[in-house]
């Protein structure tokens, strides 16, 4: 498999209260995980979340696919990476965690978010400035 | 679209810690309402997450698909229905959250399970005896 | 011990993510059972955290302790019991929480919260007439 | 004032879902920040959390004090410093909160941790060694 052209990577180490009696990372902070790493690649590009929902723009998850092979720990960094496509109105975040020490592939996730302003669906266009540089 | 035959139903009331500054309930407690209604429903088949962790079996989640519709919001409550499939190994939920109000489907998520013993993957034979009353 | 005089009362059943790799639930989510239970009051008492939060008027919490007796653990039910002073322009709410199944005492809180209208604080007057039957 | 001399301190960068629908962070994150602090130093000294739990040590925290003083928001750093003394089996945990942006004190906490051997709680001698060169 070719490897993706990731555009963003952000580092998190493992907090210990996010693992679960299994003593692993709780499926549920991997979405915490890669929404962090979504606004931080967004910060980067210019622009804040909070910024967005004071301006009634908000960025709305529409969709997550995430694939779990192998489980954080505690100890543990995850490395955030991932790459933007649009498709009409909405972006489509892939979003791959790979565990620092070994580089293994942990999570593989897709999220599909679209714009609203004031509550009501957008065709996108108005994130477009920031993330253009990133489309291909 | 013929209703899903639900085999169990939690109802959980949005807490208001769960919005985020969107005044949404977050993205990722949709995960944790869709995990405690899976431990509920297996409660309710005579088994604990708790004690299978203790005897060294684990339910692990490997994928999960979550389509997200209508925010919940503070003062709302979850009712969380599933159902559930196997096929070969895997344990297959389908998780469906309401809001209790008016009864909207709020997100639909399909989240598949295996089964391991002492961290191996096993052939998910050790949930049949609890599950196949609910599986058809 | 003379008993307090709870006014309030929630029930909240652990959920298996909020147990962290000790099996008990982290010390962090006692605040959050404590919140909710403050915030169902506030509904019973006429009043949601959301509908003053979009008034401009806020409930802040200042200070916190909490005594931890007893871990509760998965399965079990925390039952949030609660009372009320002001102290000028503070309400002091003190917060217990029991394990359901035979009564014991798990932890006891004292949350002070102070009232702010669009940023500033306030006498506290605000929430006063919700709050009154409630005060002694 | 005189400054306290503290002994570590643990950046944190605030995640958007930890801000809740007032738009600052949950007074409950404030918890999670200062475990996350107590850790990393734990790990600077030499042990981490999860080990010792293996080894059926746990350091569980018996009590917390917690004043807020200036709420953090989305974007904000959070420096999180600290020292600790010891009292017979207790060790005190003092815990600070700084916004890195202008240096302003955010909470101050004051956490009593106990140690327990597999559920029994000790004299504290397991973690002095650990310790030692921290405590005055």
């Amino acid at each position: 498999m070719e490897k993706p052209a990731y555009i963003h990577e952000t580092e998190l180490k493992v907090r210990d209260y996010e693992c679960d009696l299994q003593g692993i990372v709780n499926n549920a902070n991997y979405l915490h995980y890669m929404e962090h790493a979504r606004h931080e690649f967004l910060l980067s590009a210019g622009k804040s979340f909070s910024d967005l929902h004071e301006q009634g723009i908000e960025c709305v998850v529409r969709r997550i696919e995430i694939e779990y092979r192998v489980s954080l720990r505690s100890k543990d960094v995850a490395v955030c990476r991932l790459y933007l496509r649009r498709e009409g109105p909405k972006y489509i975040f892939y979003q791959d965690i790979y565990r620092k020490a070994d580089g293994r592939l942990c999570t593989r996730g897709k999220v599909e978010c679209i714009v609203t302003i004031r509550g009501r669906v957008t065709r996108g266009d108005e994130l477009e400035s920031y993330f253009k540089a990133y489309l291909n």
